[in-house]
């Protein structure tokens, strides 16, 4: 089975006559796995009790048009920032909106579809966190913060096979957005409960083919999972918890989940973090964990059930 | 000049920082001249200080697609509905929207468009007085309910020339929206501050291309202009004003402005009421009263300058 029991769906989110969904932000700069991370969450939570918001809905240019502009769509002037706050406000309160929707295929803006705030909302995007008011309406906040060369690449994949850009035109698109990167999509990882880093891991010199590892910065900024109990010392070259600095000199939880080790280690990883975390009885969903069909990570399984954990039982 | 002068803006609108716009809804079935009217208002107060929102960018579902639906766009159901009340209470607060788009060249949904709250929104459309909170976000209300026959005219002659439809198909419409507008469109009559009726006058046998006649209800809902004071004896002919009881048996004015009165008592009747309400040393826009280029009606044009005389200095 690939979603969870209704069960354990969290209560008292009614207020003046409305339920109020659970919102996740995914935030992070273009082709850093927001959208795969955010598929698996809506597979496993069940598509009917899940909205899914991606924020290059936002765009305020066909991509035609956003060639005469001074800015890339890192910049919040290229989004309907107010309008992207104001129906993040709608749908905090459990009230529909009128979604505006982009077609990454063709690089133009749609007519808009009906969303209705379900059991859950999450949100990926560019900017979901740049504004105070849209950060006020999350219950959790992710940023993703992959190394830089692994986001290169995935981008190039992706822009080349799915989006029509040649590669030139991909390495250009990443010079001109790397200004407004630095200003407005990397200051949003201050503001995430959570920040993820796939990548290889810096000290090994692992062939190029190793599946990559992540790192996981839990702040206590929400009630995050209590790991320390769950993880068995058997696990510890898959995946360990240890006390780390925040860039900004805090302790924090750093979560290190590793690509290199074989998959019946990975497998039994993910069973003992399931089983503490949802359903003793189930397996682990197939959905989680997926980047591409027939293609999985242990990190992003490890993320996901992490996230699901916080949509399922955190509350601030 | 077409425009009146900034100085008339009531002021006193500004609440928690935003500006809050003059609402005013303009509600009537298919073809009873919505649009007319609420051009010749944009055009006299300026394009830059309103904005015109025509409800049938509400419409929820393309033609092509209305053919399976059991049900006309004069159905709350055909529409959304929600979304047009939540946008409405946006703007009564000062607050833009993504507005959809419905091309009726074509009878498809297009992408949206940002609408900002300017000094004015005229909201004109089938649906925008159906609910109660809609209702309270407009400051003056209007029912056009022409005479039936001359509806059906106005209906064949744009549909079959703009909206591509046959005489045909535009008959079948009518016939099928029957039921759905005496359900739906015909009660928010009760709920308007004026209805406007325009057509031929009852006891008179003028000739058919005699120009229309209009009679207005002025309810007591607002604080309607003193015409009493301002209609001379002499105007008698063009325009008038009688004690009447209104459908539901309640005393209320009658404003009967006839059609058949020659140019100079037109003009001077028009003249008369614009400088009572407007400023003594302007002309009367050319805008107001244009029913087609180069086709003018004084019924409308006084029409719309009471409508401007709310917009301008009444207040509930």
């Amino acid at each position: 089975m690939n979603t969870l029991p209704d069960k354990t769906i969290r209560i008292n989110r009614v207020a003046h006559g409305r339920r109020r969904p659970v919102m996740l932000a995914v935030a992070g700069d273009s082709a850093t796995g927001k959208s795969t991370i955010a598929a698996g969450l809506v597979e496993a939570l069940g598509a009917g009790r899940c909205v899914s918001v991606p924020t290059d809905d936002y765009h305020r240019f066909d991509r035609i048009e956003r060639r005469k502009k001074p800015f890339t769509p890192l910049h919040p002037d290229c989004n309907y920032i107010d309008i992207l706050e104001q129906h993040l406000q709608l749908l905090a309160t459990g009230q529909p909106v009128l979604k505006p929707v982009y077609d990454h295929s063709t690089g133009r803006r749609v007519r808009p579809e009906l969303v209705e705030p379900n059991d859950f909302v999450i949100v990926h995007g560019l900017l979901p966190l740049h504004s105070k008011l849209a950060r006020a309406c999350f219950d959790v906040t992710v940023f993703l913060d992959p190394d830089e060369g692994v986001r290169r690449r995935w981008k190039v994949q992706r822009d080349t096979t799915l989006r029509g850009y040649t590669r030139a035109q991909v390495a250009d698109e990443i010079t001109a957005a790397e200004a407004e990167s630095a200003r407005y999509i990397r200051p949003q990882r201050a503001h995430a409960d959570i920040v993820v880093r796939f990548g290889p891991i810096p000290a090994r010199n692992d062939p190029p083919d190793t599946p990559l590892s992540a790192e996981l910065l839990l702040r206590p900024t929400i009630c995050q999972p209590d790991l320390a109990d769950i993880l068995a010392p058997d696990l510890t070259r898959t995946i360990h918890l240890r006390l780390a600095r925040d860039t900004d000199g805090r302790p924090v939880d750093s979560l290190h989940i590793h690509g290199y080790t074989c998959a019946e280690e990975n497998a039994a990883a993910e069973k003992i973090i399931w089983h503490a975390f949802g359903d003793p009885r189930t397996d682990v969903p197939a959905c989680l964990g997926t980047i591409a069909p027939g293609a999985r990570s242990t990190p992003l399984a490890i993320t996901q059930m992490i996230l699901l954990h916080h949509l399922l039982h955190g509350l601030r």
